[in-house]
């Protein structure tokens, strides 16, 4: 049998004593017979059988034992719901599948009739917010809300994705190869427009038939899904079904699943940082459930979460930094480059952002920034403070000053690069090597855009979360020179073979 | 010290009640003095000076606790042997060092004399059948038994190793480069053929000799391993030594040795999907070791055994999918581009396919499936309604079938993608820019065969398991796009160049 | 309630009964009211405030709960400091702010005063020596320590560096991008040469002032960090604050904030290995802190540390591999290629080898090692031995050789490819198609860079620890094939533009 060290049975005493002295308050808020409204049980007294899994998973979560007036009965830090009350019955009883998937019955195109209920398929911020109203109207400020209109409805970058991949609309050369409205690859993160088209038969494994609504661009998840109600957003992004779990949330691999090299690269930095290699090491020992959340006692170096979302406190529980589900709030400049580093915008949806060139685009191609739709200097300084203050919970302000000029340094630098880019394209256009009139179509074109989405974006994220690799080998300098030697090579070439 | 939240607390209560609730059932099974043969008793006194570690990892295993008899009095769907008896003397030992390592003697060439035992150093399935034998059987049907033959009898195939890298036999232009018997890159998840070569003498580092068979392309535990008794395989490739643990293949970093990201993305798209994100970040609480496996209640989100290989139960251990260790018989298409994607192979022996055209291809140049060998429609769906049932273990069946109609749709495009590059090189070969003698060992075509072996298997993996970023900028559509405009800049290259 | 299984039950009970076997000798070790000195009581009663997860970081180390007297009691093998002894007053408190950040103030130019004591910011090797001398002298002697000059006073190196990207000083053709002294990207690595230039005035977020040193490129945790009083290293590189765990330094992430692809990918090759399976898989179930380290008992797979660094003993203690903090001598051969695979150099300090043509590489563009700088056959053959120290803990001596033959024969041929890369590239110098002034500043100078820098060397890697893929299609023999052939084109093309 094998023998543990010290800090094992440290570890094993940490986390049995003081949880027995939470026991009494604890025994107050899960009920040990949660009480399910009838609507509910009869939901699972069937999905037990045809879909377990779920059942099971949501069995197991906090929503499946606490009712919203336990949950109101929560000290004010403490509390996972922000809705200063919540209409009975459904305070009463905990929250079930109808208590979901039964709300707003009538504001949702895809309700539906199944086994005398009326209920809808896609639950979205708007029933949400009957218990998480303040996270709801938070998050409708910020660009995840938008996600979907700040690609779709911004013409350059809709030309952009009609070009390259995965079109949602013929494209001319391929018209058969128009895609199916529900195979449009960027909408995965951003989100799609869910459209409901009346109802359709589906046949299930027993050869049984069952009728549904007919859901266009479905399944989807995407931080700025378009709900068939008119809201927009899926919750189930950060907390996925059917935990919702805050654990899931804080954890980066949520927000690893779309924040991702080549072009944001946040969590392939974030392992490679010092913060990340602390958490990935030692994160199986922390508490990730602890709200509010207290730094050196619950977790040890921060994740996505800590600096751009959750409520922190010290350990007497007062809390230091205040929670937001506006994951920009606390940035000051925007790393992925339009094409260039910029003052974030003002609002969530971008979509109106027009250059003083008349481009959709937060910066002209020479680097001018869009100023009428990014913050002030004034409102740079009150968001680049509010992220100072998580730094300053575990370094000093001299450290944390010093770390946040470097990147800022960084970011002229790699500015200056994306200015010497256009130029290299510049002269191709001119010596007619490319045609700007589609500015993504051509080879010279791509490695253009490569050079400022992924390589300056790249390494200005190494420089602000401190995974160095990323603005050096990994798709950063090295691969930022080497680009624009290849430009500058395509340049020579289309020089070459110019008409005289 | 530190404060646990509620969640800490209930964990803990969780794992420690139930466990005692099952404590007598377990007395049985796991003797508290596990009865050892005199052989392994031998293997072992000694062992455990010269390789310690090799040792303790065993004492920590299932192997070194549960006798064969005991394992087979557990019920029908708990049980882990498949046999309907195991032989005395080995059915009332724990399974030792001496049990696998000295079976079936005769049929090992690498057997030999080693401290008065006749052992063999390559545990096979033929070893491991005794106990094991409906997985062995399953197994041996699968194209992971056939991998090294399927490519180093697959000419087309072996023509690709040998001119591209780390080649068996010499390369023409550089034949002091011939590998050595061991060097074979491929081979590593392949597996090699593993040949005795006689005995060879070993210096220990305390400066005594040891006798030893002297193996050729060892060591090694690729899937398709040939082994000196003529068996097809290596457990070892996902139960590794010496604990064999169910655990470790049922985590997704097993399958993560092989199928990786550019040519076959699993684990990448995997870990950057939402059930990648669930179980990477849950998992440390999951019960890893149940049989059967219980959705829900084990694991909250399926790993990629979940999906091609465990038995999977509802909470009352009826048994809802069954195990398989051939694991492709849940899937009806072949994701992997060759060049084209296309209906599985009816076997797992893949080397005698010829497609129209007479070449080693399960499709043409042109995208005309070799039919004769590839699964039927009526085959195919009965695979795709098995890997659906375990989709709806979770989902209700219009998001299953709408995730899946997604793929499909992307299989058509991303094959049409494969159609254009393979003109384009066929506008090249024309123009003499390149030869198709070897249509490996040119530039343009290795950029046709990144086309559909990196850039449309990772769109098609990608949309298989929810991971975007792979179909997106990650080796996804940006890069097939990228890869398609350099293929048409060398075929005006070539083109310009011709003679006229 | 979920139910577990057996093993979760076992896992328990071992986790708890041993741990209670060892209680009485914990309580003499980590004092219930562990002794402050009365200044570092000072240092927290503020700093609880100002940087609460600063202080509850360190207030969970074994730093704040055990004093260097009692450490020096422990059993010879399981200690964790190595000082003889440790002077009064230090030795009987526990080791908190004020222990390392006020120790030898007068050696430190980044001393300054501070609420009435002196103390400097970075803590260097100098003031961790008073408990841990042997781990710092022989960090001295490692590659790690000299890690700054090895490549800043390196000529060739440097002019690589000031080229590619992220230049120190300036850049002729961009004097403008002057890096500020914090931006040099290849140090956050390697450690930055830290400077005093006086003091600077720090506003905090409630706008009041603090006079702090002014601290030239820092922050930087890099290891060869050349720190104000002239010591080497930061030993926060691998061990970082402020709980300062073994575990963390133990475990692969904290390698791979640095040894990572494309240039030194040992930790995406591990993370595909078989011992990166099962470390990654089962690690959360290892005891990560128990010293000496146990293979098979306290983990079942090695990490980098286990390798490279660890002692290394059996279950009764005995140690079979002594504790190195100069992590390359277990190391034989350099797989790192400059621009060869080549012995490892004798010293730690690389920055005055010199090759027979007066470079500072330790191989000649032809591959001629610079022998005179470089491990003797019988030096590495000591080296060689003790690595296999460690593969033998688990694996037979046959095994391991063979697999060390495998990687041997691996170096030759990779090397063979080096020569034919370094060919191409001589073939475009003479055309005229690059200029060899400057080795960095062209593409067909970069893409010789990458050929033995990027490709080479992840084969190598890939064989040494048996992640195959990294030798495969990932930056291995598939790349550095086309990285020929863009080479081969490069050449024709410089050659047909040449001046006849």
């Amino acid at each position: 049998m094998r023998i543990f060290s010290a800090q094992a049975w440290w570890a094993a005493v940490g986390r049995l004593v003081p949880a027995a002295v939470a026991w009494s308050t604890m025994g107050l808020l899960w009920a040990a017979e949660p009480p399910l409204s009838s609507e509910t049980e009869e939901c699972v007294f069937c999905h037990e059988m045809v879909t377990p899994g779920l059942v099971a998973d949501w069995r197991a979560s906090r929503h499946s034992r606490v009712t919203p007036s336990a949950a109101l009965g929560q000290a004010a830090a403490e509390r996972r719901v922000s809705a200063e009350e919540v209409p009975a019955p459904m305070s009463d009883v905990v929250v079930g599948c109808y208590e979901c998937h039964g709300q707003n019955a009538d504001a949702h195109p895809d309700s539906f009739d199944h086994e005398g209920y009326r209920i809808h398929v896609i639950v979205t911020p708007k029933d949400c917010q009957t218990c998480h109203p303040v996270e709801v109207e938070q998050y409708s400020r910020s660009k995840h809300a938008h996600a979907w209109g700040n690609i779709r409805l911004n013409p350059l970058y809709h030309q952009m994705m009609r070009t390259v991949g995965n079109p949602e609309e013929p494209v001319e050369a391929a018209p058969h190869l128009a895609a199916t409205p529900d195979t449009e690859v960027c909408y995965d993160c951003h989100g799609t427009k869910v459209e409901v088209q009346g109802m359709r038969t589906r046949e299930l494994l027993d050869g049984s038939e069952i009728e549904v609504p007919k859901l266009l661009r479905w399944p989807n998840h995407g931080v700025g899904r378009v709900n068939p109600d008119g809201s927009l957003g899926a919750c189930t992004a950060c907390h996925p079904r059917h935990s919702f779990a805050i654990e899931i949330a804080r954890k980066p691999r949520t927000c690893a699943q779309c924040h991702l090299a080549p072009d944001t690269p946040a969590w392939e930095v974030y392992r490679e940082s010092k913060h990340g290699n602390i958490a990935l090491s030692m994160g199986e020992e922390w508490n990730w459930g602890a709200v509010p959340w207290v730094p050196g006692r619950d977790f040890k170096a921060p994740t996505c979460a800590t600096c751009h979302a959750s409520a922190l406190a010290d350990t007497d529980g007062t809390v230091l930094v205040e929670r937001t589900h506006d994951f920009g709030s606390r940035l000051w400049v925007r790393l992925f480059g339009l094409p260039y580093a910029h003052p974030q915008p003002k609002t969530g949806a971008t979509d109106g952002i027009r250059n003083a060139e008349g481009q959709p685009l937060p910066t002209t191609f020479a680097g001018e920034p869009a100023s009428e739709y990014l913050l002030t200097a004034e409102e740079q300084k009150i968001r680049r403070d509010e992220i100072t203050k998580v730094c300053v919970l575990c370094h000093n302000t001299d450290y944390a000053q010093s770390f946040l000029e470097r990147l800022e340094a960084e970011i002229e630098r790699t500015n200056e690069m994306t200015r010497r880019a256009t130029a290299l394209l510049q002269r191709i256009w001119k010596a007619g090597g490319a045609d700007p009139a589609n500015p993504f179509d051509e080879l010279a074109e791509m490695k253009w855009v490569e050079n400022w989405l992924f390589y300056a974006t790249s390494i200005r994220y190494a420089r602000a979360m401190g995974g160095p690799d990323h603005a050096g080998f990994k798709n950063g300098w090295w691969a930022l020179h080497r680009n624009l030697l290849e430009l500058e090579k395509l340049a020579r070439e289309s020089e070459a073979q110019a008409p005289k």
